[in-house]
């Protein structure tokens, strides 16, 4: 990792839509999770993605989402928010908005429907990326895209269009990872997706991660990024070893109802995720439960 | 195959949505598109299904072709409404507008962004099938849906919610058609959703097809289904046999793009795709060319 | 299918190789599977293949499987030894020696440790298939050797090596065996590998199949293929249909374990399956008991 | 990474089997090749695994080079042979075998031909410890077995068995390897087999690597090795990132050929794979002579 840390960087919380008891967001909910993530040391706030359940959202309530998301930052951090649609028009449409309300930066997953070429998506992001000033951040996570973006598409884009200049890798691949931070110019950031494999990201030169795991242990992240900037790297690999069982619980195991219901046992209630996804089961709350007492740092409710 | 035929069977076209020059829904296209499919035979009309784009429709342009659609068709074959939608809600709220419109049945495939376990999938399905008074077709598509429904977990659905009475398998593997057909009740209807499978379905129990490749060679659909049902077996297979290089392209290796760019070479002009689809290039219409020349059946523009 | 027969079609029965209770090779029991097999009807025997363990015996007992049942067949059927080894050379001798010993074909399975190229399956075949004079049947299992030969790469070998005149089928892709038929010669044969699509793939122009299964119901398994040829299509889809519960016990699911249990269960007892293989559990034997008693053609011991 | 190292350590090379022009096991250049990489610091040699070919030797041919290699290393570090085989039998004689030579430990792959069950693998890996008085190192490379063992699995058989006191993890899954170090006790070796993720795997505890690499770049291999040791972590980053490429070239793109030709390149001529594999294409050998005088620090032929 390299000393002077670039504006996007170190823990990007990436904060769950809280949902009243009617499914409504709630907007009360979302302010007091953002004060608390900022509070809680995170570097920059990212709304709207995949945990934010952008997916579920109708346009008015994305927008509504945004830009409640950041009015309640109020730059204290960058905000980098998710603009991803189906449609070039639509998130075309988003990118706009975000920049229009003051939003730092944007992050765009090419979700498909029909499996897209390499050429589709670079069309795609180029018409994203030509409707907004911010930076763009690519966002790479085959899991739910149906899409891996092969580093080498990744770095043409970066060299083809001004104005990306991040790349958010979810795949988890520490090659591929390595391969992009390689490939990249310097100034280029490469963010993990994946809670994990954090610590061998930041190793093989991510500087920072977008982690859904932030949300429940914001600390012990920031915690763990700051460790592995400082050279402890004993602390911090011990650190990652005792973070995997949580990060997977309410990450690839359980999804978003994994994370909400983590939130719900560290007091911090953001209402259940809306249908089709269902609440976890009673099974899955008592290992949620054990994982995070036996992790020994949060109090449990 | 029986002998007594059930409502839903044979070649039930499954349309495009047409777009005009500005990107448009083109209502006087789609009304000739539908008016052509009955023509050339079709046993019925299925759209805003996959081919029909309706992942990349606004709800307003969704329910725009629902009711176009159903209006043209007048009650001369059987309409069934593709409802698919990310959330319950919304799924419910289309099948409920598609009854209203007057609908004979709706399709339902369980789209997803986060995966959804096999609870997830039967509440969602039964929630949508309580929205309708019609039949429910289940839609299995793993390549799109990113979920592959056991024949198991179908049968459960099956049993246990009254109005779910088909089911379109699109996965291709016919021992999994052949599993269903075996383990649902004789009333119930498996349909195939892949052409070059087509008269292998048939033949395993399957009562019709929903054909993408319908809107290209829509007799030579039909006339596989008649072949293989009046029991001109060598003839069905060698027909199978011809039309398998066209299934490809305008379905597994090129999508919707693929079958615009058909159906422009067969002057049933539909428009482009919606970006992010793109055109197939030219070397991909040079095949297309090809192919159909090659099928000897098509005077082609 | 046509009618005239070409040499190698029909019901293929793919003997296990059993061992006695030393675990080694059980030669009276092969010459009387042999002759079970042939008295059911049987119109080829297939020895040393998947099925048969080969992957698991020693040179000397691979020569001694193919010696013993080449004699006791005794030119009743003809005999299609599996001849597949790692190296190109080990299978060569394979090939030289089943020719030398009066075998009618041989079948060979693209085997690999490293993943093999497509140009270096095609010299593995050509180099094999210029070791002996007979017939040469290319094997298509992804699940066992870890490689897909596309239909494309096996008509190019078809087109370029003589004596490769017939292809086994075994990946299950109807679609894929459609292509194979309408791409090939109509003097080349092609063979189905997987009992659960048999009927399908004798309707798109398989000329029969070379079946595990037929270990088991060989009687059933002769009786689907004379119900296809002679165009009883209902009754042979009923048939396929009460066939698949246990084609999937005794092959893609238990594999060699199941297909000795099943084949001690009809009394017809191979020993027990060669370590790292193990026998199955009681649950198993209990499901293969109740799916061939459920199947009511057979008597249990 | 510890301070106090364990007996297997660091850089374990894994050396081809040379071939002379007529195909035999080349016994000089097995020689020099052993003595070349101890001269270049390898901390163990493990010779007849993947990239010894050992899967396409005779057992005549694999007790020779298991002999000559503990032989050739006399003493100088230990020696870990590779004993897979596809029957239990054979990989526990092949085990006796090392052991009674002096080898200081064997490596085992659940190599398999039918999917090998969890308790079909325990077992074998049982069988096969139980034939040694030496450690055992188990092999985890789902690329080449087809069998992926979850860190779960191999907790399993860390407890129950004895003498099996190291892992080789080859999928290049740095949160399985985690997972690994995590659930396995302090005296139990994690080794990385995967070149590209070297550093990541050595910073979340890995405590050295078995590299196929090593056999062209024996020098970097260990000077990385080193500098994670000492705590220089942006040298070692700098140093995996420029490694990426050759690695990808000599490992998972071109397996024993693109070794082969990568040794040719630099003066360490081990001749050409055994058939089917063969040799790379001239457009390969390029880019390899290209990644390698790229690295810049080597002299090629």
């Amino acid at each position: 990792m390299t000393d002077s840390l670039p504006q996007f960087h170190g823990i990007i919380a990436y904060p769950v839509t809280p949902f009243d008891a009617s499914g409504a967001v709630d907007e009360a909910a979302l302010r007091r999770l953002i004060d608390r993530l900022i509070g809680d040391g995170a570097h920059a706030i990212a709304p709207l993605g995949s945990t934010g359940e952008s997916a579920y959202l109708s346009d008015d309530e994305w927008q509504r989402v945004a830009a409640i998301s950041i009015e309640q930052v109020r730059k204290r951090v960058p905000v980098i928010v998710g603009v991803s649609d189906l449609t070039t028009e639509g998130a075309a449409a988003r990118a706009r908005f975000a920049d229009q309300r003051g939003g730092d930066a944007v992050m765009l997953l090419p979700v498909s429907y029909w499996k897209l070429s390499e050429a589709e998506i670079h069309a795609h992001v180029k018409a994203v990326a030509h409707a907004t000033r911010t930076p763009v951040m690519l966002y790479n996570n085959p899991a739910t895209s149906g899409v891996d973006m092969s580093p080498e598409s990744i770095v043409r884009m970066v060299n083809a269009i001004d104005n990306v200049t991040m790349v958010k890798e979810s795949s988890g691949d520490i090659a591929q990872m390595t391969d992009l931070v390689a490939g990249t110019p310097d100034q280029f950031n490469v963010l993990a997706g994946s809670a994990t494999t954090f610590y061998a990201s930041l190793c093989v030169g991510a500087t920072g991660g977008i982690l859904a795991l932030a949300c429940v242990l914001p600390e012990a992240c920031v915690r763990l990024f700051k460790l592995t900037r400082d050279g402890r790297h004993d602390e911090a690999a011990a650190l990652q070893r005792r973070l995997v069982p949580v990060a997977k619980l309410v990450g690839s195991l359980h999804g978003v109802p994994g994370l909400k219901a983590a939130l719900r046992l560290v007091d911090c209630d953001a209402g259940l995720p809306r249908p089709p996804l269902a609440p976890v089961s009673e099974a899955v709350m008592a290992s949620l439960r054990e994982v995070l007492v036996s992790f020994e740092e949060v109090a449990l409710v």
